[in-house]
Parts: C-alpha cells; structure tokens; sequence
C-alpha cells in the first residue's frame, strides 16, 4: 500500500460526454477504491464543475478554472496553437510543474500527444513517443503500442516502439527479456507494407535480435506467447476498438444464451460466478486507460467514448504508474538503452 | 434445393497443411451436406492425392494431376511468371473454361488475386476486385471489404469496393439500400489517412451518398447498423484475424469458466444449447471462405491456416454462390452501376 499523497490532474473537458464521464468516473474511482491516498485537480469549467461535483467529498479534489477546451475534431496543429487556457493544456503543465503527480484526459488523441510531446519532452533517441494498451490473453496480459498516437509510421518509429514495448513489459509485467512481435498479416517476407519488412530489419540488428520472434498475426495476440505487439497506431486502435466491439457482441450472445430457456437460466446461475470472471476479462473497460510512453511525465489518455467505470479504470492505471514510479523507471531503461 | 450438379475445383496445394486440410474439408464437406449435388475436381500430386483421398466415394470426386504449386511466401509477380502447371492457376482456369462452376484455394492471397483478375477478368469498371468476408453481428451479418487482398489502396479503389459491396448486400444479404460504412479510427474529419478522407469525399459524391453514413470505428462493426464495411485489405485482414483471435479466447475463457467448480459444470449443462448456439456464432471456421468480387468467374479464398471444418465451410460457400447464382447477379448490378 502506498501511502504517500498521489495528486491526479483530470482534463473535465475531453471526450465525448464532458464533463459527465471525468466527474463519474472520479466518483466511481473513490467509491471503487476509498483507502488510495489520491487527490484530483480537476480542470474544466468552473461553474459547472461546482454544480456537477456535488455528493463528493470536497476534502478529495479542488476545481481550477479553465475557459477553454480543445474538441475532438480540431486538427492537431490548430489545437496545440491556440490550446492557451485549455483544459487539455493545464492539466499537463500541472504534471511538467509537479503541481500534479499524472493526468488523464479523454480527449482528442493527437492533440494530447502533440501537446504531452512538446511541454513534458521525450526520452532521449525517442522521436515519437507512443501509447500503450494492456491486452488479455489466454496466459495473463501483453502489451500493444501505438493504439493510437501515431497514425502514419517509420521503420524507425516501429523500431523506437520495440525499445519502449520491452521497458514497459519489462517494469510493468517483469519480464526480464520480453518476447517482442512485429504486427502483420502473415508470417511470411513478402506480406504486408514496406516499412514493416524495414522495421523487422532494424529489430534484427538491435540489442532486441533474441527476443525478436518476428511478425506476428493479430490472432496470435490473445494466445499468450509475446509479450509485446509492435504496430503503427492506426492499426494498433483497430485491433484495440475490434476486441471492444466484439467483447461487446460476446456479452449480448451469451446473455440471450443464459435466457433462451427456463434450464438456461438456471445454468447461468450456477454458473455465475466463472462467467462473470469470463466476463470481467473482455471487458473493455477494464483496459481502458493507456499510457504515454516515452515522455518525462506520466500522461494517461482515457477513450474518449469510454463510460465513467472505464474513466475510473483510466484513473486507476495512473495512480498506479505513479505508486509503483513505472514511468520513472521506465525512462531510466530507455536512456540506458 | 438446388439439383444441378455443381463442379468445385480444389487447389489442393494451398494452405498451410496441405493437401491434407483441402482432402479432409472435401471429406467433411461431404458428411456435413451429404444430399448436396457437388462433385470435386481435385488438383495436386496425383500419387498422393491418391492415398490421401482413400475412404472418399469416387463417384464424387476426380484427381487432376499438377506438378507444381504455389507456395504462400513467393512474392506475386514470381508466383505469376512461374505459375504455368500449379494447381492454383489450374483451379482457376478450370472455372475460366466453364469444366468447373467454382474454385476453393487456401493459398497465397496475393497470387490467387492476380491470377483471378489475369485468367477471369474484372468486371467493367473494376479495377482491384477484392476478397468479401461476412462478419457476425449482433443483428445477423454483414459484410467487410477487402479482407486481404490490396494491401495499399487509393481512395478510387476504396470507391469500387463501396460499388462492390453494395452489389453483395443486395443480392447474398438481401438489402435494398444497404448502409456503406468507411472504417476508420474516429468518425471525425481529421482521424485516420488522408487516402480515407479522399474516399469518403468520392463516396458522397456518388450513387451511394444517401446510403453512406460515414465513417466508422472497428467496435460498430458488431452493432449490426451497417451492412457494408469498407477498408484497406491490410486493415481488413486486421480485424478479420483479431476475431479470429478474440474468439478461441473467449472459448477458453468460457471452458475454465464453466469447469471451474462443480456447480458451474452443472449450469454449462444446463446452458448447453444456449452456449452451443452462441459460440458458433463466434466460431472463426463457420466465416471462413472469402468471396472473390468484381470477378468474371467464382474464386473462393479459405484462410490459409483454416482446419477441415473451415475448408468444408469455404467449400459451402463456394457451392451457395453457384448455387443461387450470386456472383452473375452481382456483377449484372456491377455493369449497369
């Protein structure tokens, strides 16, 4: 248990039901978890805020006013010109300024990116910092970058993920030397784009040659055998959005399966509490919440479609960061590396 | 029930385990539909095919021999200069002279797509045919196009495959004006390729505007509001395969769920039929076989790494197609669009 104070900055003004899901999701986060030692600055309209945060405990967060807040549609440049006095913007110049420990926003990926990029400043050799998911498989979790930070790629930008995927899997799931796949469509030389045949050379004739197992198919993820999926982000985020949707299709299938007849019934009640751990598994909220890798501040970006559960599981995964100091460490392998 | 006999040419050499896949899908084809009116004409080794094949009425199936095959890692234009006396290019020529009604291949998709569009011609129009998969929804089925056969794609490409797969919905789905959706990652302007937003512009302005609704994110696919999803055949293979993934994951989750504890095996007994129903909606196997479209000729797709029941489906497939005389309906409403 850690028992130091962790100070939370929350963008209350990013993703698609603002400020409702930041403000439940805080809620749901200290009715989920009351004994975590966590403060919230929580940024976004004053008034509103004041209204909206009624019922929690005041002792638990203070609202700083911000008039502004970038949208989900703006474009990236637009945005971080004229992201002066928005939410987006203050609550990581509060974690650059140490005001705050983490920050989590909900809103427009590229425009955190650009703006976590430029104020909190990259590891050394990164160029493109990226975003890591957790996934389930059958043996425990992996992890996949970019879900979503960098739509178009280098080979040398899949190179970088490869070095911060094997930090990460190294701090976050200990694993010493982490088996590391290149996502494609087929195992063979000839498939897929260039620079993933670039990108497979340069993981070859880096320090990651041995625990490089080569390019891997999207339904090799959820067998358990790599521990980290290097994609580009548009891919990465329709693999991540794909195993949302179907998570949600698995859920209404086996609901109409436990209720199609009285026999049924009774078998989901037997069988209750195995299909709710099945369950609790693919649900896509309890992934929700990936973190920037690669950046001298820990940045947490929450779906923007994600409900207040996922904005607490969001909020979790940075408290985490923070208690288990997973970034600081992190960006001590990469500037070793 | 269709009583015309329907002659299917196998490439028995495609796929990864071969021929024996291709003869055990024959074989399971056979068990599975025994009253069906198909007779087989098998290409590959004719002295293994021989042994391979025993058990097999003869009455149902002819061996042709073929000295050479295709194998999956070949790059296209060395697979096509050298394609002469293989059993993929013999399968399609089959159907190209009309011996055959169709053809089932698991092999290289990127040869059997040039040597269809070389041997059987595109329809006018068409460009780039593609490879049509039909995906479970929460309301039936729709249908993704390409599912892995243009890798790198233009905006006018993605336009034929919006053309393409308004002609499937209508005739295999039965929908008047199905809905066209564009995958993307975010259903706002600025998300995703520019390639994308250069289709979505060329899609408006087309016959389909009124049905087009926009950009759509990996997770609606299973909501069952869209019956056409277009996509890039690298990103359609993409989610294909992460069904496929997600969907043994979700079977073993489910099998540890239910043997969990005494009580649970008996509500799995209990649910028996409900969960029976429910997975194999989600089964991979029963979506396997993807329909070749824009073609002068039926040329089915098995997944390379598919078992005897998926070959056996894409074989169904391949007889429902000739069978209900799809691919002339299609390619009628291809010529007059």
């Amino acid at each position: 248990m850690y028992t130091k104070l962790i100070k939370i900055a929350i963008d209350a003004m990013g993703g698609d039901d603002i400020p409702d899901v930041p403000v439940n999701g805080i809620r749901t986060f200290l009715s989920l978890y009351p004994e975590q030692n966590v403060f919230f600055v929580v940024f976004g309209d004053e008034v509103t805020l004041k209204r909206k945060m009624l019922g929690i405990d005041k002792s638990r967060y203070e609202i700083k006013h911000c008039d502004k807040f970038i949208t989900s549609d703006e474009q990236v440049a637009f945005a971080v010109r004229h992201s002066k006095d928005t939410s987006m913007r203050a609550v990581i110049e509060a974690v650059k300024s140490e005001y705050c420990d983490a920050s989590v926003s909900g809103g427009n990926t590229g425009a955190l990116m650009a703006l976590s990029k430029i104020i909190l400043r990259p590891a050394k050799n990164i160029d493109r910092p990226a975003i890591c998911a957790m996934m389930p498989t059958k043996k425990g979790k992996c992890v996949l970058l970019d879900m979503g930070a960098n739509i178009a790629v280098t080979s040398q930008n899949l190179l970088e993920f490869a070095f911060m995927g094997e930090a990460f899997a190294q701090v976050v799931l200990k694993k010493k030397n982490p088996k590391i796949g290149l996502l494609n469509i087929g195992s063979e030389d000839n498939k897929g784009h260039a620079y993933i045949h670039e990108a497979s050379d340069k993981i070859k004739e880096s320090h990651l040659k041995d625990q490089f197992i080569g390019y891997i198919e999207p339904n090799q993820i959820y067998e358990g055998e790599i521990d980290v999926i290097v994609t580009d982000g548009f891919t990465g985020n329709i693999v991540i959005k794909s195993a949302e949707g179907l998570g949600k299709l698995v859920k209404v299938l086996l609901k109409n399966a436990f209720s199609s007849s009285i026999l049924s019934i009774m078998g989901y009640i037997f069988s209750y509490l195995g299909i709710k751990n099945a369950m609790q598994i693919m649900d896509p909220n309890n992934y929700n919440g990936g973190m920037f890798i690669g950046l001298n501040g820990v940045s947490v970006k929450s779906h923007g479609g994600a409900d207040k559960y996922g904005f607490a599981n969001a909020i979790h995964t940075a408290v985490s960061i923070v208690a288990k100091e997973m970034n600081k460490k992190i960006m001590e392998k990469l500037d070793l590396s």
